[in-house]
């Protein structure tokens, strides 16, 4: 391509992340053939996402070397990526060099636990999204959210809008328009109330329930760590 | 779950599927605890997805069993799966028994290549919708078509809603309208023309254009498995 190197884009893997998180900005930026993606852990041996589908690494934290785009995705395994001080040294040295640093969904948790967002406006999935400011940061309602090289998506399915604004940004708006349409990114979901602003409550109230428990654990890590390592 | 065994829904997988494709509805139909979700293929060896990711079967076609529910993928090896007999009468065999039989994007051509969607309403991704007719099928240009126990989806992105039309005829209306609230289905697409109906002229003959290769191969298997395999 021109003789250009490619676009290094470097997605972080844990255990327990919701998959689709990731497979849909991954979709959306390896349309172009300038971009050139890599799954990340801290072994090549593959994880198992949230529900069993298995992801296989592509590279080791200490072999890959700096990304031009530093991604974190979402999901259960987050609360104990908030922890993994060698994964959050890894975001720390990849986000210092990357022109852009993102996540979506509470991936934006990972960052915030990096101490990457203090004082910086991101998004998150509706039902943590109020957690970001305990570390720091200033959660913005809206399904992407852009402040400077932080890029950040709403839960899960905001990844592929995310993914699109990101390539617009990487690429350029006519690429970016190429790959909505190559992707066939004309949605029409079959209910309203994809966002708890519009959904009936009681609909709410029931995910909110099947989530209470993890959202509590997400919490009292969000105030430990914003205590003992951000000193917030 | 009540005792209730779980609603088996079974995946196939090929080379050089379109992986977003799968991973949307998977997403979507694993956020129930009631269901339970296999990927397949001949052997358990992973295998690579287009643009690289590696996806890992859970069960061997031989050793599955019948599903509840039938889906397939499309993409760029589309092309191969549709000349794959042992593949075909896989799904010819599952097809016969299960309450849903279903295709997102191209997967509709290799359910067509394996006689299935014989005067049957379908829709495939817009570059090769077309296509469906040479193999006996009634193309419909809607995101999400369903004739009987037939569901189809179209390109790539259509998976998301294909997934939350099926999980409410397999779960219910409620259960998919928290699955929807769940992974905050309330998109916002950053530009206007996901499809071809609504992009620009230029977009539409760019992405064609780079499409034109694999559908006009695509075009020459449909004549073929239509006259030498289905007797059209």
């Amino acid at each position: 391509m021109n003789g250009q190197p490619p676009i290094r884009i470097g997605m972080v893997l844990f255990p327990k992340l919701t998959q689709l998180d990731l497979t849909g900005p991954y979709e959306v930026l390896n349309a172009d053939p300038r971009t050139r993606i890599d799954l990340l852990w801290h072994r090549l041996e593959p994880i198992e996402a949230q529900g069993g589908l298995i992801l296989t690494p592509s590279a080791a934290f200490e072999d890959y070397g700096r990304p031009d785009v530093l991604f974190v995705p979402g999901g259960p395994g987050v609360l104990d990526a908030m922890d993994d001080e060698a994964l959050l040294d890894f975001i720390r040295g990849a986000a210092g060099h990357a022109r852009y640093v993102t996540a979506v969904c509470t991936g934006s948790l990972v960052l915030a636990a990096a101490g990457l967002l203090a004082g910086r406006r991101a998004t998150c999935h509706w039902s943590s999204i109020h957690l970001l400011e305990l570390m720091g940061a200033t959660p913005v309602n809206e399904r992407v959210v852009e402040d400077g090289k932080f890029v950040s998506g709403g839960g899960v399915t905001s990844g592929i809008d995310f993914g699109l604004v990101l390539a617009s940004r990487l690429l350029g708006e006519d690429a970016a328009r190429r790959i909505q349409l190559l992707l066939e990114y004309d949605p029409a979901p079959p209910f309203e109330g994809g966002h708890p602003d519009t959904a009936p409550a009681e609909t709410v109230d029931a995910v909110t329930g099947l989530m209470s428990d993890i959202i509590e654990k997400r919490r009292q890590a969000a105030e430990r760590i914003a205590r003992e390592r951000l000193k917030l």
